[in-house]
């Protein structure tokens, strides 16, 4: 894995999680999203968030971290067992990006990705097209992040 | 401004620019995209990209913190001249994001956003929608990102 062949409409993958402390929260609001509910308890509090609550860029961000680390896992579990890696073309963009409900200061998220389609492409042979949905869900089970994401894979069938 | 009622299709504002450093866009990748083509020249040369290039989540980050600058500017300009400032619901999100060619290190975006759709919300009376396309483009003329972003905004009408 990954070449095409490897993956299937519902194979799933934790991707990791990770805590959005205040502190993270504000860092990357003052370089990116500085509107007073991601600066600040007080103003979060009096916002119609009613707490300090981290920018929708700053998820989705997380997100972009955990599956590149993820697809640096994947590769060495292929590698330790000899095999291949498929290394994937660019990604051909995405779409249904959601922010669901807020993140709040504190707040743990749990990202997964699970696949969603698989098609081999016309237009390059040798290659096909992997969708997978990406979710995140705070601690309290609740799903706050999802995108539909899409990769080239090359086929197998193409190498051997 | 901005009311529903002084938003027209068509119009549009500058946000801003923002140059891509080579050191501002491997900060970024090293925190949320660390992909060997957002860290290091000599790899980025290597890819299919050509050079070192910005992770998309940065150049669309970018964008927010610059779209965050001009709505505290457009209200100063308008307190300035002594009117009422219509303060914006939360955004309802936004669609057809594109990045559509890879921002290198040491090219300048040009960010400029303008509205697409002005409309009335049935459910939620005395408010509407407002729709801006916003784009990005580098200093060779050149369209690098764009997406269309919603706001809610109050009416002029329903307030006096």
């Amino acid at each position: 894995m990954p070449f095409l062949e490897d993956m299937k409409v519902g194979l799933r993958r934790e991707l990791g999680t990770f805590t959005f402390t205040a502190e993270a929260i504000k860092i990357f609001a003052r370089e990116f999203d500085p509107q007073p509910f991601h600066l600040d308890e007080e103003a979060g509090r009096n916002s119609l968030f009613g707490g300090l609550v981290a920018s929708g860029w700053h998820v989705a961000s997380v997100c972009m971290k955990l599956i590149v680390a993820d697809g640096v896992r994947a590769r060495q579990e292929v590698e330790a067992r000899g095999e291949e890696f498929g290394t994937g073309g660019p990604s051909p963009g995405f779409r249904d990006l959601r922010w669901l409900k807020p993140v709040f200061a504190g707040d743990t998220l749990t990202y997964s990705g699970e696949i969603v389609s698989v098609r081999a492409t016309a237009s390059r042979p040798g290659w096909g097209i992997v969708q997978s949905k990406n979710v995140a869900v705070n601690q309290r089970g609740e799903e706050v992040y999802s995108f539909i994401g899409s990769v080239f894979l090359p086929q197998r069938s193409d190498r051997n």
